[in-house]
């Protein structure tokens, strides 16, 4: 549709995940009358993303360092590892403020369908992890979805014979939910979760 | 929420028009795990939109030289200019390939709450466009709403008094929409706009 400059820019917007072609066509309209200060300020932090971001060694968390800030910090402790799928679910933990163990980061989870098997996820650096003899319990927080859980039940299977405890994250009612539009498997668990009030 | 180049990505993501903060972040980490090249050629994009994309200075389209290419086509008509806001519009009126006039772009529509005045569009390089002579119609095609209606109505009093003819799209049934669903103000301009069939 567009030649030239403007075309390509569209064109690459497009390809972003859940841009399509009228966003990627307003996006670069916007980004044409945008001053090039800002412009230029989109760029750069494209560009140090790409060159200074990368993966924690020890866990897999983003980081711009050898190791990310949590594996750092002697205050956190390896007693208990905290698995996720991916760094944002670090940091939806890590909001909570509840949690003082560390993390693994797996970077996705087991899904025949596409291909992803146990080898493409960080399960090796874990076993390497866990043969140190520092952790206790391993909370496995993949996502409540079929590929998560069947991370977490081949996790489990993996780990349990080693002598760890391990758990899963508590699946019921969100808090400030309503009952009436729970799913029923989410309902499901919340019955057959129910705790005894104190 | 995350420091560093990451977080600074993330932040200039979000002040995208329609980029939330959720999307934001899933964009920047699909960026983080793209190929450099990919992102390369987005930073590419990006930088020859800004240096190299330009307004046309007699229709105010987008171009690459300092005239588009429609107003450089000898075949294309200075007879009938038809007045559009935008250059996507350009785009949305090409498509229809029933259009062999030329275009003049005004670069928005009047809309006082915005604060924004016949001066603040190209209507002054219109006028002066006319004064040549060589239109003999002026097709408003500004957006059918409160805005675009009230852009027309301003040019069209300006202009017919220098003894131009002056048209507006037709307002209408979308085609292949449907009956039950249109609006009642369409509605009522495609009674009020009902065509004898030949």
């Amino acid at each position: 549709m567009y030649d030239g400059a403007l075309g390509d820019l569209i064109e690459e917007l497009g390809q972003l995940p859940g841009i399509g072609p009228k966003s990627a066509q307003r996006l670069a309209f916007h980004l044409l009358s945008t001053e090039s200060a800002e412009v230029e300020r989109l760029i750069s932090a494209l560009e140090r993303v790409k060159a200074q971001v990368k993966f924690c060694e020890t866990c897999g968390n983003v980081t711009e360092a050898e190791e990310c800030a949590i594996c750092r910090d002697p205050r956190r402790s390896e007693e208990l590892i905290c698995v996720v799928e991916e760094p944002k679910d670090v940091l939806a933990v890590e909001r909570t403020g509840e949690f003082r163990g560390r993390y693994h980061v797996l970077g996705g989870a087991i899904n025949p369908l596409e291909g992803i098997g146990p080898d493409d996820l960080r399960i090796r650096s874990l076993m390497t992890r866990l043969q140190k003899g520092e952790t206790k319990e391993l909370i496995l927080a993949t996502d409540p979805n079929t590929e998560g859980e069947a991370t977490a039940t081949y996790l489990a299977m993996l780990v349990k014979p080693m002598g760890f405890k391990v758990t899963r994250l508590a699946s019921g009612l969100p808090v400030g939910g309503d009952l009436e539009y729970a799913d029923e498997v989410t309902l499901g668990r919340a019955f057959s979760g129910r705790r005894d009030i104190d």
